[in-house]
C-alpha cells in the first residue's frame, strides 16, 4: 500500500495523517516541491505521535525513479509524505499510475494547496481565477504571458508559481518574475503588462509571517517580499466584494486596485476599428475621385460605394454584439469593394 | 480574535487546528457548505481534544448575518469550523472582510479543496484546468457551458461543482446535471456537449467510500452514481500521462478516453475554411464569364483576380498559424475585391 500524504499549506499533520503513518512500515519524506523551513519540527512531532518512527528525506530524483518507493510499497505499507496536496506535483501523480498499474493499492490523504489557498489569502473568488501557470528562469516566459492575456480577455484572474529550486537553493522572486513578463510585453506587446498594472504577491502563505501585498508592477520589481516562497497573482476585473476584501486587507482604498482587464482589447475590436476608419476615409476620397461623368455611365459607382458604407457599418455593429468573427470579415469584405476600383485602374485615391 | 478554520475534503484536524480550537473561547461549525455523513464523529473528537469544549453547529442564515459571530470575536477568541477550504466560500470571505474592517484579527487555517483535490483524484494536471463553475437547480445554464465551450477552445478541462443545499436537503446529482448541460446544447447548439462527450464523475472525495468513474454523457444519465457530494469535470486534450492515469484509475484503455477539444472548432476557423473554398469557387466562374475581349482591355482583371488568389491563400496561412483575426480579414477582403466586380456592373457570375 503506498499512502500519498499532504501537509497542507501550513506543513501540519492531521489526526487522520498520523493515524496512516502509525500503520506505516516506511515512510518517505519529499522536500523538493516545497522548501522546508528553518528548525523544520516536522520529523519530530512525526517521531512522537508514532513512537519513534523514522522519516526517511528523499529528493527529486529518488520520487522520479520511484523504484525503491515501489519495491517497499508492493510487500509493506509506506506513506510518501509532501507539502500541499500530494497529487498536486505531477512526479507523484506519476508514481501513484505507476503503483496503479503494479497492481500496489494506493490512498491519498489530501492537503491545503497553495493553488486553492492563494484565492482566499486575497480575498480574490475562486471561481474568477482562469488556467494558473509557472513562471521558471528561463528568459522567454510567453505561455505564461499568453495564458495572462487569454485570461484578461475574460476578465479572470492568473495565479503564478514561481519557480523553485532546491537543488540549486534557486526561487524565482516577485521582482525577477515581473521583469520577466514585461520582457514578454516588450515582445509580444498585447498591452498587459504595463508599469501600473495591479500585481498581488502572496509570500509564506501558511506560516506565521505569512503577507500579502498589492502593487503595480513598477512597484514589485523594486520591492524585497522577504523569504521564499512567493506567488503572484495577475488580476482580471475585481468584483466588488474582491475590492473591499483586497482594500480591507491591503489598508488601501478600495479605488486604488486598477482593473486590469479593462486595458485589454480583443484583437477584433482594435483590427475592426482601426479597418473601419480607414475604410471610411478612403470611401470619401474614392468619391472624391470620380468624374461627372462617369456618375451615371456604365458602371455602377454608387452600387459600390453603397455596399462600402454598408458593411462597414455593419462590421462596427457587429463588434458591439460582440460577434468579433463576423465584423473583421465584414470589414475586410468593405475594404476589398473599394480597393478593387483601384486594382482595375478605375480610380485612383489613396488609402 | 476569529480564525476561520478549515477541516479539508477528509474533515480531519491538523494539529495546528487542534491548537487553534484549544486556545478558542467559542467554537462555531458551520454545516451548509458540505453535507456532514452520517455518524460524523467531529464533534466528539474535538470535545475529547480541546478538554470538552463545546461546538456549536450554525446554518447559512447564522454565517451571512455574522453579527453573533462578529460580536464573540471582539472580545474573544473566536472558531468558524467548516469543510474543505474555509475561503473557498464566498460568505466566509465577507465574514473576513467585515471582521477586519471593524479592526477584528482574523486567522485562516487553510483546509484541502475539492477544487484542488480534484485534478489529482482524477490523474488530471491542475494547470491543465480553466475556470470552473457551479451547476445549479436553476433549468438555464448557459454560463456553465459557455465556460466549458471556452475552456474546450484552449483545450482545457472544466471542474463542476455541483449545487447543494442542505435547507432543502437538495443535491444535483450528476444525471441531472449532464442533462441541464445537454439542454444548453439543443439551445445554444455549439457542439460541445454530444452523447460521446467524456465527462468523469469524482463521488465523495475524501471519504472511505470516494470513488472515480469515467463514461459517456449518455451513460452519466443512466447510472446513479450513489450518496452525495459529487464533482464532474469535463476534460479537454488529455496530455499521454492524463490518460495514462485515466486508464490506470479507471481500468479502462487509454484509447478508450476521447479528446472532447477536438471536436471544438474555433469560429474564425469554420468561417474562413468555409469563405475561401466560396471565394475560390467564384473566382473560377469569374475568370471563365470574362470575355476574349475584355482580358488585355483596359481595365486590369487580372490584377484583381490575382489579389483575390494571394489574399485567399493568406487567409488560409494565417489560420494555421493561428492568426484567426487576419485570416477573416483576409478571405473577407478577397472576397470584397471579386464581389466588386459585380456591384460594378462589369462582369455576372455566381457566388
Amino acid at each position: 500500500l503506498l499512502n500519498f500524504v499532504g501537509l497542507g499549506v501550513d506543513r501540519s499533520l492531521s489526526l487522520k495523517s498520523l493515524d496512516v503513518l502509525r500503520q506505516c512500515d516506511e515512510i518517505f519524506f519529499e522536500t523538493y516541491t516545497s522548501p522546508p523551513p528553518d528548525n523544520d519540527p516536522l520529523e519530530k512531532e512525526i517521531s512522537s505521535a508514532t513512537n519513534g518512527k523514522i522519516v526517511r528525506k528523499v529528493g527529486r530524483a529518488f520520487v522520479e525513479s520511484g523504484s525503491e518507493i515501489l519495491a517497499a510499497a508492493s510487500t509493506k505499507k509506506v506513506a510518501l509524505l509532501s507539502s500541499g496536496d500530494p497529487m498536486v506535483a505531477t512526479t507523484h501523480q506519476e508514481l501513484r499510475t505507476r503503483a496503479t498499474q503494479r497492481g500496489v493499492a494506493t490512498r491519498v490523504i489530501h492537503g491545503s494547496s497553495i493553488l486553492c489557498s492563494l484565492p482566499g489569502e486575497l480575498g480574490l473568488h475562486s471561481y474568477n481565477f482562469g488556467r494558473s501557470v509557472t513562471l521558471t528562469s528561463d528568459p522567454i516566459q510567453y505561455t505564461a504571458y499568453e495564458a495572462i492575456f487569454k485570461n484578461l480577455l475574460q476578465g479572470l484572474h492568473t495565479t503564478l508559481l514561481l519557480e523553485w529550486d532546491l537543488s540549486k537553493n534557486f526561487f524565482l522572486g516577485p521582482s525577477a518574475a515581473v521583469q520577466k513578463l514585461m520582457d514578454s510585453e516588450a515582445d509580444l506587446k498585447y498591452g498587459i503588462i504595463k508599469s501600473e498594472t495591479l500585481v498581488l504577491v502572496a509570500s509564506r502563505i501558511g506560516r506565521d509571517n505569512s503577507k500579502i501585498a498589492a502593487a503595480t508592477a513598477k512597484e514589485i520589481e523594486r520591492t524585497d517580499f522577504g523569504e521564499p516562497p512567493h506567488t503572484l497573482v495577475i488580476p482580471g476585473h475585481l468584483h466588488f466584494t474582491e475590492r473591499e476584501a483586497l482594500a480591507a486587507m491591503t489598508g488601501k482604498d478600495g479605488n486604488w486596485f486598477a482593473d486590469n482587464a479593462s486595458a485589454v482589447q480583443r484583437l477584433s475590436v482594435l483590427m475592426v476599428e482601426k479597418y473601419a476608419k480607414k475604410t471610411e476615409e478612403a470611401l470619401a476620397r474614392a468619391k472624391a475621385a470620380l468624374k461627372p461623368t462617369e456618375k451615371n455611365g456604365a458602371l455602377d459607382y454608387e452600387g459600390v460605394f453603397e455596399n462600402v458604407e454598408l458593411y462597414t457599418k455593419d462590421g462596427l455593429r457587429f463588434l458591439r454584439e460582440g460577434k468579433d468573427e463576423l465584423a473583421v470579415l465584414s470589414v475586410g469584405y468593405a475594404e476589398g469593394l473599394l480597393d478593387s476600383l483601384r486594382f482595375l485602374g478605375l480610380l485612383e485615391f489613396e488609402w
